[in-house]
């Protein structure tokens, strides 16, 4: 590339290193020449996608057509599922897009916005890109420090992206936590709750209603088909703001940004109650015997509401990432995350856990030797 | 919304209108209340989508799994069917993403970019999201005055936007035309040649080839599924341009901007030659034919190059619309293109092209009246 033309990038792009996401089997199959690979390192749904959504799209015709722009079946769904209006709805490429939105309708390069430490890593690369100067706050707990994003809004502060269930931490807010620090924030800045991870939680206190946006303006709340609801492969996820936000998120977003089949999936996976409680009910399963596994073993975990749950491997987690992976299990390391010997282990289904926690017990022997 | 929150609002998005997308069927049957309505109004591929696509993304499983965040067997067989690299792809969630991309990149509020009067709607839209200033140049004879453009670039331009065969109009650029130019266009600045009607393009001196990019190092060329393929419901597109470029553009990409049901139709709509050459056939019949009765009935039309052809209506647009709506055709008015008279019909099935023509037939002798 001419020099003349880097010059031509804009500096937030020019420092970005695009997200890595995790490995895919067939490759990894190919580098450790093992067929028996799986993959807990992507917070998929190890029980496949809603059979009512797969239904749905087996039979949808006219895929040489547009997606509705309008996403308008999607919308009423929703919007009745929870008693909302359509307008109040945002459709998102995945609940990423609305990430996206946010940062770029609300963030130029006269601009900071604020992270948590351990936050998801598609914050900071969207804050970036927009050109405004991310601001990290130190987690506490491995959770968010609301207290010390508070203290950290500066007066050119436009967006806060917080997360609940946070990944990779797993960590939760409480409603009462959440409303006392949106009264502290200014309504002029943007505060996204990322609830990709909602389905997953059972305690009430944790659930995050979408009636707090009457009381707050300035929030918005967003949700993922890529996890529970076992879409990852479709792209889809909404907010849920006032219709104000909506309009102005609307403006940035392509006109078809969503495409046919997400949309069809998108509400019979909402009506398939009996896929989510399977969903939820195998994750909670998993997570238990997690904890009792990582107990018995020694290793320090980071008590999670997602469906994963993360780890103290106790070395380098480049190097036990690299041990898994030889076993044919593939996990996340957390170095990008801060946590530099932090693996993360997204809840699969029975086989599977079986499977990982037979090598971590074999890990542990590895470890004390 | 408070005030102060959309003083919060980045400017350019503020002055955004979004793109309207064609009007779909459904909603038009209801409010019409005809039951027999053909959509001739977002150039869609008349014939569906690619069969050998369908029968690959029948038996696609792991939809539960995220796609490949590297799109990498779409990017080898792209590179293998064109004989480029793969690093030179970059994968787009339609090619609207592409145009998304290069504003992210290259745009910001000190900048200024240059797209064409009767240029695609989504170019000064992206332009003006990213809050750079978008310089309309007039049009010659409905197309792109490639004079007037390269006349129009300014101290602080960082792209231009070109399509051949552009939308609305179907114009198309030549080859040697476009060496020309770029010639004159200093190497900082980005040219992105919008190529999504491509494949319709008979005369070779039309056809833009990749290998133009070894050339100008400034140049990105995009491609789209979602026209002679069929794939518009998927959402699919493609750039070439340098690896440099590629790698700019892929750092703001989203990580799973492309679905994974896509990318396996997208491979396959490449393998399926009998459809494209099936399409390209009936599209051709069409456009003669809409030639001939436009000439017949004295409509003025422009020579289209693409699936579609704009022709002038003789009154308001917006009112000529409402007619063919109300004998059960959707077209496209084009007074968002400051063509107030012009109407854009795609080309149809021949039941659906004999249908506009009677409808055309009767509008004429309205018209008469």
């Amino acid at each position: 590339m001419s020099q003349s033309l880097k010059d031509s990038v804009n500096k937030g792009v020019l420092e970005l290193k695009p997200y890595e996401p995790g490995k895919p089997i067939e490759e990894t199959q190919k580098e450790v020449g093992l067929d028996n690979i799986i993959k807990l390192a992507s917070n998929e749904n190890p029980l496949g996608m809603s059979p009512k959504a797969l239904k749905a799209i087996s039979s949808a015709t006219d895929l040489n057509r547009y997606p509705d722009g309008n996403a308008t079946q999607f919308k009423e769904k929703v919007a009745s599922e929870y008693n909302l209006k359509p307008s109040m709805v945002t459709v998102g490429n995945g609940s990423n897009d609305i990430i996206e939105f946010i940062a770029k309708c609300f963030l130029s390069s006269a601009d900071t916005a604020i992270f948590s430490q351990h936050g998801f890593a598609i914050y900071p690369l969207a804050i970036k890109a927009s050109g405004a100067e991310p601001i990290k706050v130190e987690a506490k707990n491995w959770g968010h420090d609301l207290d010390g994003i508070a203290d950290s809004v500066k007066e050119n502060t436009k967006a806060i992206f917080l997360a609940t269930p946070n990944n990779p931490t797993g960590t939760v807010l409480s409603v009462i936590e959440l409303t006392t620090f949106l009264k502290k924030i200014p309504s002029n800045i943007i505060v996204l709750v990322d609830q990709a991870y909602f389905e997953y939680i059972e305690d009430e206190q944790y659930k995050v209603p979408f009636e707090l946006i009457n009381e707050f303006s300035n929030l918005v709340i967003s949700r993922s088909f890529s996890k529970a609801h076992g879409l990852a492969a479709f792209r889809l996820g909404f907010s849920i703001s006032s219709e104000e936000i909506a309009d102005f998120l609307n403006r940035v977003r392509q006109p078809f940004n969503a495409n046919s089949l997400a949309l069809i999936a998108g509400v019979e996976a909402l009506n398939d109650k009996k896929h989510i409680s399977e969903s939820v009910d195998i994750n909670k399963k998993g997570l238990a015997l997690a904890e009792e596994f990582f107990e018995k073993l020694g290793f320090d975990f980071i008590k999670s509401y997602g469906n994963f749950i993360s780890f103290d491997s106790k070395m380098d987690s480049d190097k036990s990432f690299k041990y898994f992976l030889s076993k044919g299990i593939i996990l996340r390391s957390l170095k990008v995350y801060e946590m530099p010997n932090h693996l993360r282990v997204s809840i699969g289904t029975e086989n599977e856990m079986q499977q990982f926690f037979s090598t971590l017990e074999d890990y542990a022997k590895f470890l004390s030797k």
